[in-house]
């Protein structure tokens, strides 16, 4: 069985964590990931927390680049830039996150990689996009998450804007970029076409905002922060319980019935204030009030047993060590272990996009610095042993 | 130009909000895309707000469902089935978001369906997969959120758990799914092999967690909340002023020392409390009070002005308002207006992934129930007006 991508050569350039976090979808599919550092100090990630203790490989670098190739080669010096043509030759797809312009100012911009390679699909990502007026704005994750829209609709009612505590103005880019590089392969497949493709972290941010632009389009309402409530239903929120909290959603009348029972109050379904969604609504601060009279009594696992065990939609909240640890995430190989030659035996994240008929899998630890830069240089442009050295030598590899 | 995914038929039976994320991108890149809904009622979003004064359309479900045709079809009955059979064997790709199982239970599973049509691609989201432990436990947003790990990781120091505002377990998820179909599509061209996909929101999610799972791994440690920090750097953070909140990231010392010079505060570049930027994590409450000094004094345009004036990575919180009416998003068409034939005029997001070569676009409102059942079925099918009428008497279509 192939993976979805074999066969798909990609020269990747990018660096941080949207671009890596792309380029490790299409090679967990099967795609060829050549990963370009820069001699000598290699991508940032490199230098970022977690270490191992006696270890000076990072961790972060090695979650987030497993299943790629990794060569050394300074795109700015002309050798370098001479080798990198010809690399893209060999392949289908470039993919870069550097700030707008870069690549063009290089000289390797799309417009320059397309006479040497018409078939070529050249990817970007950035904070603001390839065009626009804030095109060279620059941008980390938070600034994205803040100017995207989803920090104005993310924390407690009456609270101060709160971001997603992962990098989601980065994650999300690079999921979006990898779909749309599946895409443009396979129009590539039908027409023979290139192409050039433009995922901006601020555009991502603000396509995930849901309602917040249909009830301002429409209304003139502009959505703020809920906590965890769903506006439109009730119940439907965080509840705390003796040891924690528990989240749950019972947003039809159906779920409502068996909640009561659950919670073994069925007077609530019959009380007055609460006997519609509408009016659960209205009067949510009562009704979370009676919810908390049986949670803050109980744990967080009676909570979700008498729960589930009425069919009510529930769960606790999983930090990281209660996830990493569950049958479930076990069953569906959520997390995977490879060995590192450096950092040794690590879990990282499995692969998320289940494909029955060509399974992604994690196969290789991410490369140390420059890694396969010969066996690479060698076999697909033909250098020597004498080239490899000179280039070392001249600091271009 | 023919846009990434011409010639692609989909048949789509998904529901609320994480399956129609997905075929929207689909559609909006050209594939054509047979949404299927139950006669009389619809799609669920149907009824969800926000609604304008005086239109009983959805303007939720009209967001969402742009460039699609609808049709309607009871699959749960005998001779809705055989059509949608049918339909089958001229499609590429069957979408589904349905609990568990319920299409193995219909009799339109997978492997039924490719008896009748080998090269299908089946994509189904769900709340856990269709493999593991939890597979049959419902899920909410909320829920996957909560046991995919987001929650555990964003919120205020010392705050409880806080759910990103939009449902990011489900857009996240959609995102992932059309990513996958792409993936086989182009799997399916060069092969010849149909697919089998499966994503599930609390796998998106835990893919989304970043540093967790290797700072756990690593070293044992669980990180929580912190709010909006980055724990590795700083100034990295949001600050108040007088009217409102500007995020900043100064992550490198030349950064650092711009950031002093745009707040007119140089002296606290040789501050020996904020030398290094591993001090200035360290003393990182001090240095936000040094900062609110500076900030709370004026307002967030003049805050914004300062930093961008030095070059320093930074950025307001916008809203909803700020961003649809922002001369970026225009310029990128991230907002786009579609005539509804009720709602009328409506503002909706534009297409995410920029394909230069092979454009998407928004060329169609979200339709009617039933709008495209007579003109799908009698092309497609070939059924006549005699069965049309029969079926809809039957209250199949």
């Amino acid at each position: 069985m192939s993976k979805a991508l074999a066969g798909v050569r990609v020269i990747d350039l990018t660096h941080a964590y949207n671009g890596p976090f792309c380029t490790m979808q299409l090679a967990d599919h099967g795609a060829e990931v050549i990963k370009v550092e820069k001699p000598g100090s290699g991508d940032q990630t490199r230098g970022w927390a977690p270490f191992k203790a006696g270890c000076d490989d990072s961790c972060y670098y090695a979650f987030l680049n497993r299943n790629k190739k990794g060569i050394t080669l300074d795109i700015t010096k002309p050798e370098g830039k001479e080798i990198f043509k010809q690399l893209v030759t060999t392949a289908d797809v470039v993919v870069e996150n550097f700030r707008y312009g870069t690549m063009e100012k290089l000289g390797l911009g799309y417009e320059e990689l397309k006479t040497i390679n018409p078939r070529i699909i050249f990817a970007s990502s950035s904070g603001f996009g390839q065009y626009g007026p804030l095109k060279e704005r620059p941008a980390y994750d938070v600034i994205a998450q803040a100017m995207g829209g989803i920090m104005s609709v993310t924390g407690e009612r009456g609270g101060p804007p709160v971001k997603v505590g992962p990098g989601l103005g980065d994650n999300f880019t690079g999921t979006y970029l990898a779909s749309g590089i599946a895409m443009a392969l396979y129009h590539r497949e039908k027409t023979g076409v290139g192409n050039r493709i433009d995922v901006s972290m601020q555009d991502v941010i603000f396509s995930a905002l849901e309602t917040t632009l249909p009830f301002y389009d429409t209304n003139g309402v502009i959505l703020g922060r809920e906590g965890n409530v769903d506006p439109a239903t009730s119940p439907y929120d965080m509840y705390t319980c003796k040891d924690g909290y528990v989240v749950c959603g019972a947003a039809s009348d159906k779920l409502w019935s068996l909640f009561c029972k659950a919670i073994g109050n069925q007077g609530l379904e019959t009380d007055e204030r609460f006997t519609t969604n509408e009016l659960r609504v209205i009067n949510r601060d009562q009704l979370t009030d009676e919810i908390h009279k049986w949670s803050k009594g109980i744990t967080v696992a009676e909570a979700e047993a008498a729960l589930m065990g009425h069919g009510v939609p529930c769960g606790p909240i999983y930090n990281v060590e209660e996830i990493v640890n569950h049958p479930h995430t076990k069953a569906r190989e959520m997390v995977v272990e490879v060995n590192h030659p450096t950092i040794g035996k690590m879990r990282i994240q499995g692969v998320t996009v289940k494909l029955y008929e060509s399974p992604g899998s994690v196969d290789a630890p991410a490369p140390l610095l420059g890694q396969h830069t010969e066996e690479v240089l060698k076999a697909e442009i033909g250098l020597s042993d004498e080239e490899i050295r000179k280039y070392k030598e001249m600091n271009i590899i």
